[in-house]
This record gives C-alpha cells, structure tokens and sequence, in this order.
C-alpha cells in the first residue's frame, strides 16, 4: 500500500507500537469493550448498537441557560472580528460556519500570520464532545471559547482588552439583556458564556446514516452499506462510536510519536498520555480536510488507510478505503442557516473639542 | 480648537493650501457648481435638491445580469477565504457585511499580516459609486473585485490559483449554473462577475435622513435637522450629495499633502491630481470610523472638524461638529439580513492508493 510503503523502514517498528497503540487505547477506556465491539450487531440491519443518532439539539447546561438573549449575543460574539489584536479574526475565522465548522488548514493561523501547532476542530456539533480541543484540556465548550480570544497564535487578547473592545463599541446593553440581574455583565466569564450558548445551536442532524440507523433502509447506497460493515467488522468502531463516532475518549496515535506535539501528556502529566489525542469525532468529516490533529492527512483516503494501519493493523485494499469514505460521506448533516449578525458599532466617543 | 491647534505649526500654510484644495475640489468637477450649492433649497422644508434618496436596489449591468444564480455564487465567493493565500481571509474579512461592510481598522490588513496603505472601504451600496477605490482607480465592482484576491497585502494569489482553489473544492457546477452557455466558465473574470452582481445586492435604503427626503419631516430630530441645515450652508454639500452623499467624484485633500500617498495622481499620471481622492461616500458614515483614505481620524467629530477647517476654512464649534455629527448618524440604513453561505467542500481527489 502506497501510503504504507512511503514509510516501509519503520513498518516494523510501527507494527509493535500499534499494539501498543490500541492497548492505550483500550487503557483510555474510550473505546468500546471486546465483547461490544461491534463486530456484530444486535439489530436485523446488522448495524452495531454503539451507533446513536446524532440529537437534533443540544441541552444547555443549568449553570448556563440558553435564552434567546444570550444566544443572539454568543451569535454576534462568534462573527466578532473585534476579539482579536488585528480586529480582523474571529472565532468564524477558524470555525467556518459555511464550511463544515473548520478553516481547511493544517494548522490554524492566526494573529500576526503566527501558525498554532493543531488542526482546528469542527465547532459544529463540539456541544456533544465530552471534552474540548485536541487534548482535552477544557471541559466545557465555556472554558474552551476563552483560550483562542487570549492565544497568542491566535486571537491575542487578554480578557480586560477583550472587555474593553467589546464596551467600546456598545455591547453592554446585549449583556445586561443576555444576564439580567448582574450588576457588571460584561465580564470575560459571560463572553465565553454567550459565545458557548450559540455553539450549542451549531447541531446537524439529518445525514443519511442518521436516517438509516432510525430504519430507512435505503439511505445508504450500496457501496456506504459496505464501508460501514468494514467500519464495524475492522473494528473503526471500537473507538469511533456513539453519536458523533468519537469525541467522547483518548486514545493513543503511535502514528506521531517523536513529534513535538505530545497530545494529553502535556495535560495531564502522565507518562502514559504520551502521544494520546482525543479521538477525533467523525460527524462531517467528509467536509473536514485535512485530518488528524496535525493536518498531516490531506485526504480522508489517507486518513482511513494510516488509521487502519496503523491503529488496527489493517492494510485496506483500495476498494476498502473507498468503501469507508463512502460511508463517511453518509455522515454529512444538515447545517442549519446562519446570518451574518450586525454587530454592535456605536459612535466612538466623541474628542473633547475645546475652541 | 484642539484638533487644529494640536497642528498650529501647519495652520497658515494649511490656509493656503485649504485655498487650492477647494480650487482643486472645483477643478475635479465632482462638487456642485456655485449656483447649485445648496445654499438654499428650493424645498418648502429647505432640504438642497442636490440630495436624493437612496434606491432600493442597484440595476446590474447589461453584460452582467443578476441572475439569481450568478448572486448566490457570488455571496459564496464574497465568503471564500480559498480566495486567500493562507486560506482564512475572505472579502468579507476586509467588507464585513455584519459591521457597516468594513473593517473598522485604519488601514487593511491581509496576507502574512502585512498592512496596506489604505482604509477599507464599504461595501455597502459601492455599487452606486461613479468608480472604486479611493484613487477611482477601477470603474466598476467587476473590475475593482480582482485586486484584493490579486494584491501581496490582501489576498495574495494569482488568478490561476484562485481558479484553481475554487475548482478543487467544487465550485465548477455553480459556475456553470451562474454561466450557461460559457465553454470554461470558472474563469477569473467570472469570479469577478459573480462577486459584483452579489455586491450589487448590498444596499441599505430606509435611514431617517431618507425619510425625511421623502416628506417625513418628523424622520430627523431638531439636532439633527440643525446639523443638515450646517451641513448645506457650510458648504459640505458642495461635494458630499447626491444619492450616496460623494462617491461621484474627486477632491484635493491639502491636509496630507506630504504624505507618501499621493492618490489619484498615481492613476493618472498628472500633477494635479496629486492628493486628489475619491470624495468619500457618507451613507452608513456612522458605524465606518476611523475615517479618510488613510483612517487617520478615529471618530466621526474629529473628521468633520477636520473637514471643515481643510475643505472649507469653517472652524466649526463644539455645538456645530456635534449637530453635523448627529445628521450624519441619520444617514445609517437599513441592512439586508445576509447568511452566511454554506460553501462547496467537495472531498479532495482520492490519491492512488496501490498495494
């Protein structure tokens, strides 16, 4: 296999630390137990139980309620360009709403044209993640907004400048709305607040699989029906399932190690998060190029031939792989309509001008 | 006044200079004649007949019709950042639709976080321009859309790229749509084109100052109404009329005389054209600061200030700038709602995959 044979001198080497791979993986306790492992499902369709629909929304969590207030606010926090140094970056810079959730890019860029070291996660459907970013550093999508605003590859802000920016050109008034009762509403906390509460209405229902897991049977075409029992039977599944077929555990990605980017280790400090990334959730990924935390599978070809051999020892004939994507492409949703927001420009104020 | 007396050093040479700027203003044809210069209306409420409202819509050009598809391409191209080298900037980074269709930074900035030399203009309503850029350097829209995506501060690529990015994620069928009949219709003129007609939707009918055009004497407030009547008699209708209040035609603008930037003289090669820019359009004046060809004045006061000393040897008071300032903020319209367009994201092409 081509993509395989590019690297054939560290086959062997590779090969032991797949195992290893796939028992961190196990260790992670993401992935699903031998005896669930999808192999073979409990439904007349064959189609494993660890699927789950996708929601068609996302519940908003107590200590942060959705009102309307607050995710019309978050909407026009998401397009505000003025959260970042240069004015012209904002969350949708990175998070393309139009385009999958995500910028395309290897690694994102951000101010003073300064690359960051991953791949910028699709933001729809992150409400069902049970941790944000590629390590898992945050756990809510809350403290996840506050990082990119201060990055300094990034949006390069401290909170009081983002404050700052924001009471300049009139949002106060949208915070006393979006958190009645607070005496001083436009705080850091309740931009990530507002910002969070929008990303929760970023929800894709309605892809084919999602269609066939509820029992139309005709939503996949033949060749998906395929890719998905190889997904099943090669055992893709034992990590990606769920509803968004991924996103809820850690496993290891042999693939990179020796890499600078030590993925969750740098989180948690354990030896045994070396090299571990959060897996990845598969919902859209056809629209998500290039793959892996570091962008370094360009096509979704690629990533489906590197992770099955790498992660499950699985030398996949081209027609497998084409099998996959094809399924893949079935998790394409749909994406609800976005408007740009008008945003808050009030007059700055005006100079004191003294004859 | 402070804004003048902070240059007390320049204010006698500025004096002169003023003198030829207005001379400079007269010769560039843009400004009304003496015995048309609104002085006094000819309207039973006093308003000059040298302003009209604003239109509803724009009319496409012959050899551009709207057609519905042609727009909707061009609304998804407005939102490509593909169209960038870095993959992130887009027209509306510059023109953000959702912010007066400006950048609300002094001058642009693009690719590798390099700065242009220029404050970005609106995009809203430049479709009723007599010519784009501030150096009118572009006739129309269509001709004026190829240099951001071409520029090495901007968007930085060469028309191939740009086709060629485009063709990559998908975009051939909707050209083909917004282009029948065309043999090769992803072309850059096509881009170009598309974008325009999208443009050419960008309107904002309905401010106060409109209403007020048309008979609703109520529509402005006795401030604002106190500020057009200095507006008139001052002078500033001379070149700030018509439907979008300037963007007719050219005026010398002493006041960065000096500067590197030496305007429309870069277009047309003669000497009196140096400094001479493209009077500035006002409608939406309200959400663009900062203002002027170089966004040199940072509020809305400070450029009227400016104007009426340099343009107009007027040093208007506190009370005067504050009641212009007012009628200028009833210019702001009526935005379209615009979506954020879900963009073609075709996957790659597979790679050869062989055992």
């Amino acid at each position: 296999m081509m993509l395989v044979s590019r690297r054939s001198g560290a086959i062997r080497w590779k090969r032991l630390a797949g195992i290893f791979a796939l028992l961190g993986t196990m260790a992670a306790g993401a992935c699903a137990p031998p005896d669930q492992d999808g192999t073979t499902g409990t439904r007349p369709d064959g189609v494993s139980p660890l699927f789950q629909p996708l929601p068609e929304s996302a519940e908003h969590p107590e200590d942060n309620p959705g009102t309307p207030e607050k995710i019309d606010l978050g909407h026009k926090l998401f397009f505000e360009p003025k959260l970042s140094r240069s004015g012209i970056i904002s969350c949708n810079t990175c998070h393309v709403v139009g385009a999958g959730g995500v910028d395309a890019r290897e690694v994102a860029i951000g101010e003073g044209a300064r690359t960051g070291p991953r791949n910028s996660p699709t933001v729809y459907n992150a409400a069902f993640l049970a941790a944000q970013f590629w390590d898992g550093r945050a756990e809510t999508l809350e403290e996840q907004a506050k990082g990119p605003i201060q990055a300094h590859v990034e949006m390069d802000l401290t909170p009081e400048e983002a404050i700052e920016r924001l009471r300049v050109v009139g949002y106060e008034p949208l915070f006393a709305e979006a958190f009645p009762g607070e005496e001083d509403p436009l705080t850091f906390d309740n931009i990530a607040k507002a910002i969070a509460a929008f990303e929760r209405t970023l929800i894709t229902p309605g892809s084919a699989f999602d269609r066939y897991l509820e029992g139309d049977l005709d939503a996949l075409t033949p060749k998906q029906k395929e890719g998905l029992e190889i997904f099943q039977n090669a055992g893709c599944i034992s990590c990606h399932n769920g509803a968004l077929l991924g996103g809820q555990g850690y496993a290891a990605f042999s693939h990179v190690e020796g890499s600078e980017d030590v993925g969750r280790a740098a989180v948690t400090g354990r030896e045994e998060d070396r090299y571990v990334f959060r897996i990845a959730p598969l919902r859209n990924v056809a629209l998500t190029a290039p793959y892996f935390h570091d962008g370094s599978a360009a096509t979704l070809h690629e990533a489906v031939s590197i992770m099955g051999w790498v992660q499950l020892k699985r030398r996949f004939t081209p027609e497998e792989v084409d099998a996959v994507v094809a399924y893949l492409e079935s998790l394409t949703g749909e994406f609800p309509m976005v408007t740009h927001p008008q945003l808050p420009r009030t007059l700055p104020p005006a100079p004191t001008v003294t004859e």
